[in-house]
């Protein structure tokens, strides 16, 4: 694979500015529309223009759905209405629909009026799909066969009609009501001779999925299923579009890296990085971050409570970072992994009691294994080595059996909320690892102190 | 979607223990074969094996690579040389070897022995392909053409050897040292005349990888282009395997998966959740946990070293869980997205500049508003409203400026440390997340120290 370098850019704006149309063309013949749409974000807007109108037509409508929104904006913007017409005939239907979703007002009236009438009725009636369900995502441009067609005239109908279809391997058989009857690949058909009717062989078992469905359930049925596409059904169960996997990957990688912000405290964000100014991360990350800071009231008001006692064992105050950090560490692993395992559907909300024992049992043994580690490493290291007279047995104790309960305690706590969340409709990552901190460093806290107060009897 | 649920598995069950094989054979056949895969793990070993001998024979195949390693290893054994050799020659290749590299050795020569020599000449070339490399992730089942077909030749090749080849809907055209030289797709075929000849009209400008990249490379490759195959080639550019979609996405789910588990102190793990045993668990967990909890020491050193001054201004203990946690998220949040971008390609490690330039104006201005959040917090709900005589304005004011001073250094932190990683050879993830804490944890502490040294001359 080559990436796009540097000199490429520096190359591509000499030819730009050298008016040397023909060899801009023929090197971004070259690219990949991926690509082209990686060069042209490092181009000002007015090579940006220049380069694209030396475009092949097919190539630069391929490239244009790469772009980002931004830079799709300000080329409509700059386009006649000859070009934006050559440009939205191209596009496929579904990538069409997610353009107009993120455009002004103007620019939407702008596409809609390039597009012929029916091609607009279609966009219209997919714009009116929930934002994150499958009709927001689906395409409308798939092929529907038949039961009683032959081999021979459902690959006539493919190559008469299917060109611009997005995705001719897959299909579908459907009534004259447009229920869905069936489907079959184009590798059934060239399997069977041209007189064979294709509802002799086609699939009847047929997987499919609703409008109003979450589009994350769509992508996750394609993953689970190993399916280039999957049929979309409304109430009736008539055929209304198909998901293709090309789109479901993306859903899945944006779902991914929605619950990875999530699960660190920010709000996530459409944006890549680089094309985020620091006021909208201020934006995404503050609330969290407040709501974080705030809520550590409770284990200063805990810690405030017990500041007589601290102050008579003041050596107690060094280990609660430790403890604290270890009862985090402990009860964000369960969260993560018990999040992680909801999104997947490897975990369901009736596991919970056989989630809750297999995490006590880890609890143990992962409480035990770092209670006797700290015991070992304050007798060598702070009683021993540092000769620090405050750091007794029973200190000792007192800090090894709090991280035995924290961990336990935070193992158990870890793995009830994401699915409590799961269970109140709410999204696991967020009840998981921001809030689990906050809670986990309270009850460290209380832990510690109440052994403090048992086994010091101060 | 209908999902699998415990009635359907009563019902088997009962029809599998009143020798109903009809009943069984008919249910089975209208589920998918991931599905029955599912259905499959509620089973004993026993039921397992009989309904599987029950299946229609192409739909057996396909649901075995479904199951579990422990299920296939668990039929493997009980299958006799002529069920092995059945299920193994309708199973891909690439999903042979994929079995292949998880069972003993015992059970991977049985596997090899049903195995035509042809075929078991091409396992063992693909087995010996480093593990996560494109290599091991490849099949070599695809189309190869020539360039001089026509389009009815090409589509006689694809009828005659293509049925039993993965993916069929894009194919390669070869020289006759196999070199790469174009792909097209059935649409494109489809879309000439009978006689034309395929290099006319072929796509010669193909990415490919090669096999010793890395599997991980390809799955975002096949993203990013939208692709449905990818093809892989040697050193000397001569074609020897394709990546197919379905397994790309499988790579990108394992890496997400690997990724959000190391950011949270977790050893990756290949088993889902719940067939992990707490053994395993604790074995994935503590290294993190022990290694964690002792270099709190260091945290723990600081504050023995200001306990004579802490001692003095007890108050200021209160604060210390919440500057830690503060300090914490803030960097936590830089270093995810930092990573998260490195891994989906939109960060580069030349990016660094600009990249520390962005996370010190977010600092900035996170630290600003939280510092005056917990000024006026510190003033109302600890000074006024608890009436705290040791809150004075002047330890508000150490508490908020460590506030600003450590958020800023936190968000440099976290977004330097997974570049560096990077930059080293070293997983991002690993550096990011665990560490983080630990390094902010402590820088926390000293610039609250030093800050409340400073200003309350203590």
């Amino acid at each position: 694979m080559e990436q796009i370098q540097e000199q490429d850019v520096l190359q591509l704006k000499a030819w730009i500015h050298g008016k040397q149309p023909m060899e801009v063309r023929n090197y971004l013949s070259t690219l990949m529309p991926a690509d082209i749409a990686m060069l042209f974000e490092d181009l000002e807007e007015e090579e940006r223009l220049i380069a694209f109108r030396i475009l092949p037509k097919e190539l630069a409508a391929d490239a244009f759905v790469y772009f980002d929104n931004e830079i799709q904006e300000d080329l409509i913007q700059a386009f006649n209405d000859v070009e934006l017409k050559e440009v939205f005939e191209q596009v496929f239907l579904d990538d069409t629909v997610n353009i107009i979703e993120e455009m002004p007002a103007n620019v939407v009236k702008r596409i809609l009026r390039s597009c012929r009438p029916e091609r607009r009725k279609m966009i219209n009636e997919l714009l009116q799909y929930p934002e994150e369900s499958v009709g927001s995502l689906m395409t409308i441009e798939y092929i529907a066969l038949r039961g009683s067609m032959t081999v021979r005239q459902a690959i006539d109908k493919i190559r008469k009609t299917g060109m611009n279809k997005e995705m001719i391997y897959t299909c579908y058989v459907v009534d004259d009501q447009r229920h869905l009857e069936g489907l079959l690949s184009i590798r059934d058909l060239l399997n069977h001779t041209d007189e064979t009717p294709i509802e002799t062989f086609m699939e009847t078992n047929v997987i499919s999925i609703g409008t109003h469905d979450d589009q994350e359930q769509a992508a996750q049925m394609l993953s689970k299923y190993d399916f280039l596409a999957l049929p979309v059904v409304d109430y009736e169960n008539r055929l209304v579009g198909i998901v293709t996997i090309d789109d479901a990957v993306d859903v899945l990688q944006e779902e991914n890296t929605e619950d990875m912000e999530i699960m660190a405290a920010i709000a996530p964000s459409d944006h890549p990085y680089l094309k985020t100014t620091p006021l909208e991360m201020w934006g995404k990350r503050i609330p969290w971050l407040l709501f974080l800071m705030l809520s550590a009231t409770f284990t200063g008001m805990i810690i405030s409570n017990f500041e007589d006692k601290l102050a008579a064992y003041v050596a107690l105050t060094a280990f609660i970072p430790m403890l604290m950090g270890t009862g985090g560490n402990s009860g964000g692993q369960a969260s993560v992994m018990i999040t992680r395992g909801l999104s997947l559907g490897e975990i369901e909300i009736s596991d919970l009691p056989k989630v809750i024992w297999k995490e006590f049992r880890v609890g143990i043994l992962c409480g035990v294994t770092l209670a006797i580690a700290n015991f070992g490493k304050m007798l060598l290291v702070d009683r021993y080595l540092m000769h620090n007279p405050d750091i007794t047995i029973l200190v000792i104790t007192v800090v090894s059996l709090t991280i035995l309960v924290e961990v336990i305690a935070a193992k158990i706590v870890g793995c009830i909320l994401p699915i409590a969340a799961k269970r109140l409709g709410l999204d696991p990552a967020v009840m998981a690892s921001p809030f689990i901190t906050t809670i986990v460093d309270a009850l460290s806290l209380l832990i510690y102190f109440q052994l403090a107060v048992a086994i010091l009897h101060i």
